[in-house]
């Protein structure tokens, strides 16, 4: 069995953004020369989250908006985990989209179906955060 | 390591549904001859879920109502992924409910609780769409 | 490859608890005898949760009142579900936690962000109820 592991870190200019990971995690899989195995893509960080959605700006900006309606990131007063901090709201955005996915390697390549894409989500940005990649497989 | 890679297809009659997939997942473990390891069963299509729960019918409408409530079809003009296309909840609603699950294997079963049943939660239905089944182990 | 299977038991006072299983699932890791690979951990009832997140209390008193804004145990007739069992919302509450975490193992541990955490979430306690671990690696 073979492993692989590569930190991929992000230090996004807005406190919220989605960025397309898709290139990076791909070379990860050819680095590992693993043909047929897993792959694991987590956030590090319990305040972002790595997803698997469509590469559509209009989408991107519904997932904002939602993710506002359901987890109001103010008035901060509203969450007992502020104080100190003012990201109770990133850590319940986090929790609906995902901390990771696990994608399945097939012939050296990532397995996915037409329009899947692989999407860091950070919800509380301006400072460097990172995404960890494990590989396992033959 | 032994790999084994399947794919499942399905076309609902209604835009949205819910389907017990696990005796497929089952067979695919057979067939796989992997006695310990690891079954991942993603959703290749980002308008759709693979979850594990009960198979239960009240439970599947609560399901319904509640994604409805969260995340709702209509007015399709609520959300900026819509135009071509009016299918922005089904995103939402996949979203929150997984894009896969992984499952352990062990002495050639998956290897569940009391309950646990694995299904393919399609919100954009009515088309050919596609759930990989990749499993590894020895 | 070598693989490894345990399962934790949690029988919560009350309905609805956190509790955090991360030194259990380090000792599972220290047990397989696994360098590099992957730990499952999931929940193996329905109405359960394993997830990762800040050990803080603050943000655990905003988990608790957001489910229930977003799937509210009360009144028990809302649910379809329900009648001879009274737990529908813990269906609803898990699914938005998740089922599952996948870790990575790197150099024999946990391979872990600053502050992630392993929890196990429960929705519907006060009886006893299993975490299944299963590892894989080299």
């Amino acid at each position: 069995m073979k492993s692989h592991r590569k930190e991929l870190w992000f230090s996004t200019p807005t406190r919220r953004a989605f960025v397309n990971i898709t290139p990076q995690v791909e070379r990860c899989v050819g680095e590992s020369g693993v043909r047929e195995g897993l792959a694991l893509v987590n956030a590090m960080h319990i305040t972002a989250s790595v997803f698997i959605n469509d590469d559509e700006g209009g989408l991107h900006a519904d997932f904002e908006k939602w993710l506002e309606k359901l987890a109001p990131e103010k008035p901060y007063s509203q969450y007992a985990h502020n104080g100190a901090e003012d990201n109770a709201d990133a850590h319940l955005k986090r929790t609906v989209m995902g901390r990771e996915v696990v994608v399945a390697i097939t012939d050296g390549r990532l397995d996915f179906g037409p329009w899947e894409q692989i999407f860091y989500g950070e919800f509380d940005g301006r400072r460097r955060k990172r995404v960890l990649v494990k590989i396992i497989g033959e």
